[in-house]
Formats: C-alpha cells, structure tokens, sequence
C-alpha cells in the first residue's frame, strides 16, 4: 500500500491534478508490485509566501 | 511527547474533532505512557479532489 | 480513511505499541464516523540526538 | 519544484527503487509541467510492526 | 539540499514570515555545510481548532 | 509552538546536528516571536538511495 504525497506550488488545474494522480498511481504500482488499488495519493499545494529556495519566497521575487 | 497527526477528509464538526482530539490523546498517553500534558495533536484535512485511492480522487467519484 | 502518524521517541515495548494501535485506531474510528477498516496508522521513531526542544537534543541531557 | 514521498513497507529491491523513481519523475515532471530537473523524489520505508490497518500491525498478521 | 519544514499556529505577518525564512536558511546552511542555494523551507500554518496539547485544542481554550 | 523539521541526507556529525539544532530553534524563536522553551526541531536523515532530484538517486550517480 504505497502512499505518495505531491507536494507543489498551487494553481495547477484540476484536467492536470486529474493527470498527475492517474499517471503517478500508474508509475507506483508497475515499479513497486504494488496492486493499483493499493496506491494512494495525497496532493498539498503551497501558496508562493510559504515557499522559499535560498531564504527567498517565491513571492518575494 | 508523542506527536499524533490525523490526516482526514474535509467535512467533520467541530465536535467531532473536539471528542477525537481528546480520546486519540488518552489512547496514546494510556498506552505509551506519555503524561497527558505531552500529547500534542495535528489535525490535517483534505479536501476531495486532493486525495485518491487507485488513481481516482474522490472528487472525481 | 484517517491516516494517523505517532511519532515518539524510541524504546516502546512491541506490547505498548500494538496496544497503541488498537486504541487509537478505536478512539478515530469512534470519533470520526470512519469505520475501523478505513483507519490507518503510521509510527515514526525518533532517536534522542534528532530531537529537540528549546534548541537541547534529547541526547544532550 | 515538486516534492513528492513515497512511504511503502521496506522490502523492494535497489532495482525497483530506481525504476520507481524514474518512473514517477516522468509522470509528475509530464503532468505538472514541471522540468524534470526540478521534480524531488523521496522514499520512506515503514518496517511491518509500524503499520497499522483496521487497528492491526502487519507484523501482528 | 536539506529541506526544512516549519508548523505553526496561523497569524504571523508577511514580514515575519520572510525574515523567518531568511535566518533559518543562514542557520541551516551554516551549520549543515551545505550552500545556502540548497536550503529549501516550507512554511506550514495550522488553525487553532486543528492544534492540540493535552486534549484540548487551542480553539477550545 | 513552532514545530521544525529539517530532512537531510545522513552524514553529519553530531557537533554539527547540536549546532544546527541550535541555531535553527534561535532563529525560528527570534522571528516567530515564540518563546526558546516551546521550538521543537525534529531531525529526519535520508539514505542516499532514497532521495533523487531529476530522476536520479544519490546512490546512482
């Protein structure tokens, strides 16, 4: 029972969120023997003032 | 000092999370023989079209 | 489906955790409506030199 | 910048381990627009006697 | 590349959070040795109703 | 109560984590305005076949 979190920058849209979780589950369960029904999928997204490479915010850019 | 985080679904009351707070920290304390004082509890929600079991969120249920 | 994560120090008798398990999976389960099967726990293990409050490590006292 | 974590029980070989992280790169880096070169892959390994379902530990079963 | 995750109660200012930001990248750059280009930070904010010690939630205080 | 947690790949000596754990809980303590008594700092160590960027784990390279 493999357990993925994606953790990103928000404003993808939801066609994309959609995508990203079949295409993810689909990666995990091929390459861990993992039956699909198994596989679970958590998305967090991160507004930009909580998010820093370098000690810079990306809304500080 | 036990740190519990309960990740779940959007959509409980406040008295739900209130009663779940207060039971999950005596059954930690109880059994790992923690103080009561030192269990700390992260509640998480999520909301549907964040969360998927075998490549399909449940928003899209 | 809550996902519940415990995370404590290290030394927990193999008892006292499966006792861990059974009452804080019996305390989400009553609390949040989600039935016993939906319920899943993690135990994160810490050692006292990853560890810390007020800036000492645990392995510092 | 995705970061993504994958927590499965230990036990996969270093094979699977590289193929699992190729594979889920692609899928994210493909479905979030994301460079590959951004795209962060974590794995966390749970031993049977930290994971619980419906209250019981896989190294209880 | 260490990745530094900061939980806290929601209420900190803009100005707060980015000099935050900016001494724990110093911090962890100095004393981990890694470039301080590496240093990723993730802010989280948690509500007071989803935030526990001993039971009771700082909503409920 | 700001709660840190700082993920990195193993390999730092113990000087070098106190001396994180240090200046880390300062700086969030000082920009947070929380108290020195209430910064927790978790460290979480990575093994180089478990952590990739672009792909490609530590150990692969």
């Amino acid at each position: 029972m493999p357990y993925v979190t994606v953790k990103m920058l928000e404003g993808r849209t939801e066609e994309q969120k959609k995508a990203l979780v079949e295409k993810v589950t689909a990666a995990v369960s091929e390459t861990s023997n993992a039956p699909v029904e198994n596989v679970v999928v958590f998305i967090e997204e991160m507004p930009k003032n909580h998010y820093a490479v370098a000690g810079k915010r990306f809304s500080d850019q």
